[in-house]
């Protein structure tokens, strides 16, 4: 997690440009509106947030990564305002923010991606990114530093910005990723979203991009965790303008599997990032099941133990509470034929093994104690019922969790 | 909800006795075994933990519902610990302690149901509750008081002893019931466990009365939730012991209808009194879903939005923050045929029309804020899509919860 640095000018993909401003979304003029250029038109693919509530953004950004067919142009983001919620107003919004990109850098308005961040429900005052649009067009260069603005421009309850850089070769030539994110916990009164922008100058389709996104996304961003609760704007965009000059990544050629490689590194990077930022958080914990009859039952018992409120106060407090982790298994939504049999169940906390058969495995409780205080838990839960494996990423839930969800809206 | 008073002694069925004594479960001689006795034999009905991992009690109980055949004698109750996860063990003490109850009441062992909460993982010590039993079985006492000590008896984390009364006509004939319950907060580090009983001096056969408990438990304790944890050892039991000599309540008799409603009236009273009662509570929400495609999807969405942290933490601060309650209507598990239009929904909040048509509806902030610092709040989400309808009850999400839950296990 490369949070807290600004990226060295050799690991920015080339042809993509950045810039960020404060156009008066959020107060005190803290930077809220953020463009990202591609020199070159690039492919485009997305993964969006799957509740049935979606922010106008949302909905424009999908007809866009469609219809923009490998010519992508920018993405424009903003903080502060979701854009959800807000009725027919939202999607003129939306729109007009498009439109008025396309207009700068001379593309037609499905060549631009909106990304929108912040309080839900309430009318986004589009007026302001409009009169910034032109400003930030012009400020747009490849530089580390405008990077770094974009990366704090998108934050919303985010306590530091997350990014990360990868690259491979394809076809003996240097290709470079290059992504930032911000938070997804659901996080501040109103604040939801995730959003998360890859970017690199390798070339593709956008049909293989889209696949290299799914492929990776359900083991990074899928596989993680903080509140269960999906916001109506979570937003995941991959550009691939090929700038680099290397041949063409091909779902059946050599290079494909490196550059998914790369794009999964970033990606869990980014993910794990947002997850040690979950609100409040002070521990990231990986929950390992396996012994599971299947992946799927696997999978559904590592949520199940992820979400558990009981299990994260638990780890809040470095309790090596197994009895919590066991009864949060024992509720997993299984089918009768996934069911395990909970007297074979082993548990073991940080490397210590406390459950055995089911039942408590004498061990020195202030060891396990004080190692459930690192910074990171593997949790890893055997079934022993079979070869299913899954891993889940989550936060520990402490009272600052409440304490600023709770606070009063206005 | 009477929680705080003694019962009168005329709302105590007939033919049941009470006691309750510290048998050192629990620390500082606090009470934590409890018989109740039946003078008649009595018909029992039960519903239990539908968790995987189930307590040697649970197990145990099930299967002497089933084989006390009409001729239940009592029930022995104990706190402080919840035999679970304690392997072959925990089996042998929930049998010797049937035994021995069995033993001084005179009858069989499967005449007798056994309950326990507490700490789960943790040998049970059964040898006390063996030592104890002979002279609960000696002081049991159809008084007032002695029912008061039991509904102290059963407590874990609850701040205060839970319980209440009906009666009804049968036949002519007046029929009490009478009920108590401890805490679902899946509260305590490891205390978890909502246990419920409830007596009556009716007649009934053992199916009428687990048709009667079905009936009414799906619209009261399973219809409320604290923070989605179940735990490893609920139990809810009803005895008929007939003493009131009224005649059988018969399924297609006049006075199923009126014992089924004597029987909902105390089990709501009790499912809302755990609510109020939830770790660190200060509120009871009553989630309403109407004009949804159907009850199942009306149940879904109040069930996703009672379950969201972020929904819960912003009514400890009492915010009309509706978006999230959107939010999480839309990432309920919906089939496709019953997707609703995100923007056509309603929210009320404490009567407070907030949102309509899916968006902001202009509310008065500050009086919004007030209505929802009371310690009932009604929230209605309107589907429009139809005449499905469900009712979910739970508590806000408070830093205290987080705070008890998260201090070390010992």
């Amino acid at each position: 997690m490369r949070s807290s640095r600004t990226p060295a000018r050799g690991v920015l993909p080339r042809g993509f440009r950045f810039a960020a401003t404060a156009c008066g979304l959020k107060k005190n003029n803290r930077l809220d509106l953020a463009l990202i250029s591609s020199d070159l038109p690039a492919a485009a693919a997305g993964v969006f947030t799957t509740n049935l509530v979606q922010a106008a953004p949302v909905v424009l950004s999908r007809a866009h990564v469609r219809r923009s067919a490998g010519a992508a142009r920018a993405i424009v983001v903003n903080s502060g305002n979701a854009n959800c919620a807000t009725g027919p107003a939202g999607t003129v919004a939306a729109r007009a923010t498009a439109a008025r990109v396309a207009r700068e850098l001379g593309c037609k308005a499905e060549q631009v991606l909106v990304c929108s961040t912040g309080v839900i429900g309430v009318p986004l005052r589009v007026e302001r990114i409009l009169r910034a649009v032109p400003g930030l067009a012009r400020a747009v260069a490849a530089v580390p530093g405008a990077f770094r603005q974009l990366t704090r421009a998108i934050m919303t309850t985010d306590t530091r910005p997350k990014w990360a850089a990868a690259s491979c070769r394809i076809g003996g030539k240097r290709v470079r990723l290059l992504g930032c994110a911000k938070g997804a916990g659901m996080i501040h009164p109103q604040m939801a979203t995730m959003l998360a922008f890859v970017l690199t100058d390798a070339s593709a389709q956008p049909r293989t991009l889209q696949r290299a996104l799914r492929e990776v996304v359900s083991r990074t961003f899928n596989s993680i965790t903080i509140d269960g609760d999906t916001s109506t704007n979570d937003t995941l965009l991959l550009l691939a303008n090929g700038a680099s000059g290397a041949p063409r990544v091909a779902r059946k050629g050599r290079g494909y599997r490196r550059f998914v490689v790369a794009l999964e590194k970033i990606c869990r990077a980014l993910a794990l990032a947002i997850v040690a930022d979950g609100e409040g958080a002070k521990r990231v914990v990986e929950i390992e099941v396996r012994g599971a009859p299947s992946s799927r039952a696997a999978e559904q018992v590592a949520r199940t133990i992820a979400g558990s409120p009981l299990v994260k106060t638990a780890l809040a407090g470095a309790d090596p509470n197994w009895g919590r982790i066991l009864a949060a298994a024992g509720r997993a939504p299984l089918s009768k034929k996934d069911a395990f049999d909970p007297t074979r169940v082993e548990v073991r906390l940080a490397g210590v093994t406390v459950c055995q058969r089911g039942r408590e495995h004498p061990f020195n409780e202030r060891a396990a104690h004080r190692r459930l205080l690192r910074l990171y838990v593997p949790i890893v839960v055997d079934l022993k019922r079979g070869t299913g494996l899954a891993r889940i990423w989550t936060c520990d839930f402490t009272a600052d969790y409440v304490r600023i969800n709770a606070s009063y809206r206005t």
